[in-house]
């Protein structure tokens, strides 16, 4: 039924995800570098995604965001980012972990470092799950189709 | 509406799960020495689980099993386990990762060397799901109540 690959990978190996961003263009700047390697679609995985994630410096995982129904996790492998929560900044580094339950602080992480971050991103796949950015004209509704994003008062970027 | 720690952890921090396997007892031994540290738990999550678990020298993850229902996924971070399957051995090591769609292969890891293995292991939560166990007399059936075991001719354990 399937060509997956079943054998095991170096994550490294993994492709890169090539389109870099669904932000609308004016919000896609502030995730430039940013690369994502889909270690769970490798092997078929349709339930949850797996993400590794790369940050250069400067870089940052998304907007700061919440999600209304999926929830997340992310284990940080290596270089030190600064989760920047809207209940206040922790430092992270490897080894370190944290999980956001659906509807709780908005977060993301920072690379305010010279030295590249990378984490893996893991998280359910809701087909009703909506994102909200609460410093950003922005709002995200996922679909069969992808995230499709509006502005606040609902019409389109 | 919840006690949940939302702070960032070291996952080598996040207590262990106390009870050390579900199976019944003439299978329990075969993963002794197992710890279990469920990192999503502890920060609420519900629709899947992140383990960071690690395996003694001559330990393994679990009996050779497949899900009807539930994806895996394993990322190695310490150690070289061998990803033993119903389709052949495989040799691990860190940043190297393997997922398991449902019904597929059947698998487990073994720790042949005298380093501990670390490894994250991610699994959704299917209240279906069942366990098949090609190798032993073993049937398990998720619940509310979590795993309950018979043997292949539904007598219990």
């Amino acid at each position: 039924m399937t060509a997956q690959p079943r054998t095991p990978l170096d994550a490294l190996d993994a492709p890169p995800r090539m389109r870099p961003s669904n932000y609308p263009a004016p919000f896609a700047a502030k995730v430039a570098g940013r690369v994502k390697r889909p270690l769970g679609d490798a092997f078929g995985l349709t339930k949850f995604g797996v993400n590794l994630t790369t940050l250069p410096p400067g870089g940052q995982s998304a907007l700061l965001h919440r999600h209304s129904r999926q929830e997340e996790f992310v284990y940080v492998l290596e270089g030190a980012p600064t989760l920047r929560t809207d209940a206040g900044e922790f430092p992270l580094g490897p080894g370190m972990c944290v999980g956001f339950p659906a509807n709780g602080v908005a977060h993301h992480l920072i690379n305010r470092t010279e030295a590249e971050v990378r984490y893996l991103e893991i998280g359910d796949r809701d087909p009703e799950d909506r994102g909200d950015y609460p410093e950003d004209d922005l709002v995200a509704v996922f679909s069969a189709e992808g995230w499709r994003f509006t502005r606040k008062d609902g019409t389109p970027w």
